[in-house]
């Protein structure tokens, strides 16, 4: 064939990745309304009504703040505004992303304690509860409930409970699981959350959707240090959602206008089905690259994600190949490894509206069509079939 | 009447204030592109095609940077970057986004200088010279191009000469300038100009434009606290563009659709045809509120800016109420006074979409009518005659 | 100036015609919905919900039929389909369309007998009695409400009135008066109105709207020759609206996403404020217009159309150049003459999104400039002056 | 589960249907366009630009004709305005579409023979030249080149070259191959041949695409019945494309968008490759549907259609069931039989943007699971086995 069925040039089929995720139609019609000024009543509304329906979707007491700024905003945010040079933080490494906010923990902290895991497993809350006997001086625990790059989950409930027996403040990093796996910031205790957008909620990347609890907020208070008039501040977003606060700066008007519309239609649809749907994804997404021959990374099924599945590549294979013909071929956008897993292991996204019943089947089909021009096996009828009657499960 | 013609639920009709500015509705149509994995190959070509796009616009040897967040992360990214505890900073004020660069630079530099003057004036040339003279260990100079907030210009021609005399390190916020007022980084010999799309250029808020100089560069790198691994970073972002460099987190894609698609109407109909068109639609609008009745806050006329129309409002009249009035009455969004002009000045704005030839003549009416409401006196005939003869002079 | 504001490869500014008049960036989003099969249920319901958003705005007992095509295609099947070989029709003509309607008329009926009056004037109530006294054999009257090419309006409150008393089928063209002029289609005992998207409601050009009373469905069905199985049949899309009844063939997808966006805007905004709407924008438009040195083209205020005003240029002016400069210059689009009237006659229209408070000014601005380009007077200070003033009346 | 993954309030994830056969993203974005008024000059530079790219798909010296209406609307108007009292019409039937030509011709023509052959086989060029030698005296010659309901299709290229030895008219309803199945209107000498925007080129229904040859026009011009001022009228656009020549009526203008997008999306990816597209997509469904255990419609496959495959239900089973269920588990919306042949037969559409590699393996897998629901076996996994296979074959 002359050039491949999705060239470069043509945009893909199916964004299976691990996000941003893809947004529905009716999303991207809600990113062209005309820009309003950030000023005008009419979007000094709008913006009033998503921090409602985020607070909705949050299930909080407390108002949201949305900061502009893609999650790692937030994240890093949320270190420079919540961790002192009197804090001893907790950061558990469980992944990629675990070890990145250890870095950023320790720009401000006295001292970063770490617990590391392998990354194809979980911190345990056991684990956690160890070391804070141990440290009982500890203030601060920091955790990724979902590691995107490996697919992985830390089990909030438990460790967030240890958390709050030692009176931690707790950290969340939300993102990728926020709206696919189940959160809640309230009987977590948690101090502060990050999400985002563009991952389960099928948005625009962007924005940083924060949970704040009071206790956080009276703790950035007292903390001189934590940014004011800068990018990095939190305080300075607290009331932006009030009617006739400034903002500190202009927000970025057309991302609202998403967030706004796919708030409407996780709401709509209804948070325990939007859980249910993403479990069935996961379901199927997991049973169908096992029957495809693919070994899943994460041995231990608690820890498995049900928001993206990470895969290993048999040997031999570099998952960017397989990646490039899957795109190339099949018009499917799967994510790659990162780090040390670059080449080995490559994930299948099943987040927001990737979160669909026929998504494993194009994933696992596009996948073994990819294995099989590299020469490798895969049994793609058993893998939709495994697929496919997972689903129903 | 029930309710005004354009109650808060309504879209306003006109958005002519001071940014953000609108968009066209090819701009509009372009953000709803589907949401594309920031890896898919699609986007990097289109994100190295907006690169290139940009440096065009720019007409710069050096590829811009597109920093994800709106510009005053890019302002205040710049001083984070390149000013240092052995910097003297000599910071021009003449207006609110001066006077706020100078607290940007006080968190990094050992010491800043400032100039202040009124703010319905600007920073002559031989002022800056005549304190550079006598500071000569000044080592970097920063400078608002256009104040919005009043519609000033301060002659970056000139001062830029004299900053290069010195070899100091000049630092220009373009922000409501680029686009709509001659812009020439490379002769100004600019280290670092920051601007945005959503001012002159139609595009949405939410990505800082950066000119870095290569001198920049180097002291950006020789800068050890210049910040990396941060959303203040300018460094992790400088190759992005490039193909195969991994972004050193997920960029907004939906602005990134916006601004290559604004950046291409904006080279079509021709950087100098643009400037023709914020000339004719300035001198309309400065014409026009004069002839209403009205004062210009700036009386030289070699300050003003051709982006936007700062006017005094007359005694006993609150500006709020004016611009309220102007938009339930007449859909038309205008910009309001900060700080000390609160109340007393609001801002005509025409830049970017808001630039054409009868902004001006729908401004004066909706102020007109909007004034006349208040009790106080205003020719709309006369304005609208007088907009329409600038329009043609 | 090289070249003009508006060039031909640019888009207008203003869309202030006689119709296809302009959508609601809201109903312009509703367009770029999925393509759906006609038959997939998600249409299903969106088509009988705008069934009954329809019938809501018409206000009528019957169920309307939304019939594939402009409205021109309404037209000639309501006559193909209601008109025949026993009928005498009395056509009224006032105007380009009623004259058009008696060709249609002709080509089906025994006889038709026409009251024609200059197109400046309206055909009174009195002159169809009359009329009708003297031939009792009439067994249908046709009559256009708003003639757009001149901006008259015919009295349909009085003319339904005599039609009535003599059992005489009422067809009514309210193509560009349904939504801007008062329309009571139960009250006049209407038998078919044809009127259309695209002029008052802010739709798209593709569909004709028709509310068909039951004596009028009772006559089409008995008449052998009104269209099966055609374009042209309006019998075959009775009941296309109900659940489980398939569609004739498949009707423009697209165009139905747009009329069910625009009536649930026309029903939320209310049909007095619309009606209030048009009024105030008419009004505007003939104090703007007379002010600015021009003759209205109807000498009666009584005929004037609130959905678009007729005005005779000055001699020696040839009104095709007139549009073409507002066109490039001001970016307004007007309405040209048509027939005996072309390089006479121009008109503003002012319904449907052309209907807002500032029309007018815009609208008279730009007639101005294109006037004293071609060598003529016009006081656009006056003009606009007089256009505020009309608005606040 | 408490209801279906896709209730009919949620819309579609796949479009699979014999069309309107869904539109890509760039196509749904250009309907959003501002509405032009039809004689605005950037309309008319869009209509002629458009009607230029429609001739350059053709293929053909002739300018093509635009018509208004969707595609049954062509083929009614063809046979109005070619077929006169003189024309003796030899109509091919080899499916529904076929048989209600026969009706249309029925209307105008002194007589119409037909050839009628099973619905799962074509009509033979032997067979019609047999019956032209009889019949010499036969002027016009119909035929649908595919029909939908059935997926088979007429060999045009032997068809067409017996009617032009006899020197017929032949008129062909090429409405759901052009674009997908190659179609040579010149060699074939065609009369009129009628398309459509919404099956193989992505686009809106609410157009037909007409080629007319020069013989025809002059056959329609000395028709005195061809239809003149009627929505009905090939006549009134022929030369709607041309500069300064006015509409007949207002033009479905934001149609005419669609149309030029998906027409520069065809031209662009070119005629080559999307024919190949439409062969593998074809290739995949039928392996797949006979994997999964389904008989296909038409078993020559010489006559099956590369854009659209009927498959025969398993006794017991309803093949609206079957749809039902696919569109709700699966999101997957399919055609359904129609005439004789409800109940027992759907399609699987591949045409147009229905037409991609995973298409098939989508459409058995939703099959697939709708026929376990109901009882039935379907083997998914070799379904899927074989559509991939032939993709590649």
């Amino acid at each position: 064939m002359d050039q491949p069925a999705y060239p470069a040039s043509r945009d893909l089929a199916f964004n299976l990745t691990g996000g941003p995720a893809g947004a529905t139609p009716a999303t991207l019609a809600a990113l062209g309304r005309p820009v309003l000024h950030h000023l005008d009543p009419a979007f000094g509304a709008l913006y009033q009504r998503t921090a409602e329906l985020l607070q909705q979707a949050f299930g909080t007491r407390e108002s949201p703040v949305i900061l502009p700024g893609e999650a790692v905003v937030g994240l890093e945010a949320a270190a420079a505004s919540l961790i002192g040079p009197e804090d001893i933080v907790l950061n558990l490494v469980s992944g990629l992303y675990g070890r990145g906010y250890g870095a950023w923990a320790g720009r401000y902290a006295r001292e970063v304690i770490e617990i590391e895991v392998p990354y194809d497993s979980a911190v345990s809350a056991s684990a956690v509860a160890d070391v804070m006997r141990v440290r009982p001086d500890i203030t601060v625990v920091s955790v990724v409930h979902c590691e995107t790059p490996t697919g992985t989950v830390n089990d909030l409930d438990a460790i967030s409970a240890v958390a709050a027996e030692h009176d931690a403040l707790l950290i969340v990093d939300a993102v990728s699981s926020f709206g696919g796996i189940r959160c809640d910031f309230t009987t977590w205790q948690a101090g502060l959350v990050v999400t985002a957008p563009q991952k389960c909620l099928g948005g625009t990347p962007g924005l940083s959707l924060l949970h704040v609890s009071e206790a956080a907020w009276a703790r950035m208070e007292a903390n001189p240090a934590a940014p004011r008039g800068s990018a990095l501040s939190i305080l300075d977003w607290r009331d932006a959602h009030l009617a006739d606060r400034p903002f500190p700066f202009t927000p970025p008007v057309t991302d609202i206008y998403g967030l706004h519309s796919c708030l409407e239609q996780y709401l709509s649809e209804g948070a325990e089905a939007v859980l249910r749907r993403h479990q069935a994804a996961a379901r199927a997404a997991r049973a169908g690259a096992e029957a495809l021959g693919l070994t899943l990374w994460a041995r231990d099924p608690l820890v498995r994600s049900d928001t993206v599945t990470a895969v290993r590549m048999p040997d031999e294979i570099d998952e960017q190949d397989v990646r490039a013909l899957a795109r190339a071929d099949s018009g499917v956008m799967l994510s790659g490894g990162q780090g040390d897993l670059a080449r080995i292991v490559l994930q299948i996204g099943h987040m927001g509206t990737g979160a669909f019943p026929l998504g494993a089947v194009i994933a696992v089909t596009a996948l073994g069509r990819a294995l099989r021009s590299l020469g490798a096996r895969a049994d793609i009828g058993a893998a939709v079939e495994a697929a496919v009657s997972a689903l129903d499960a």
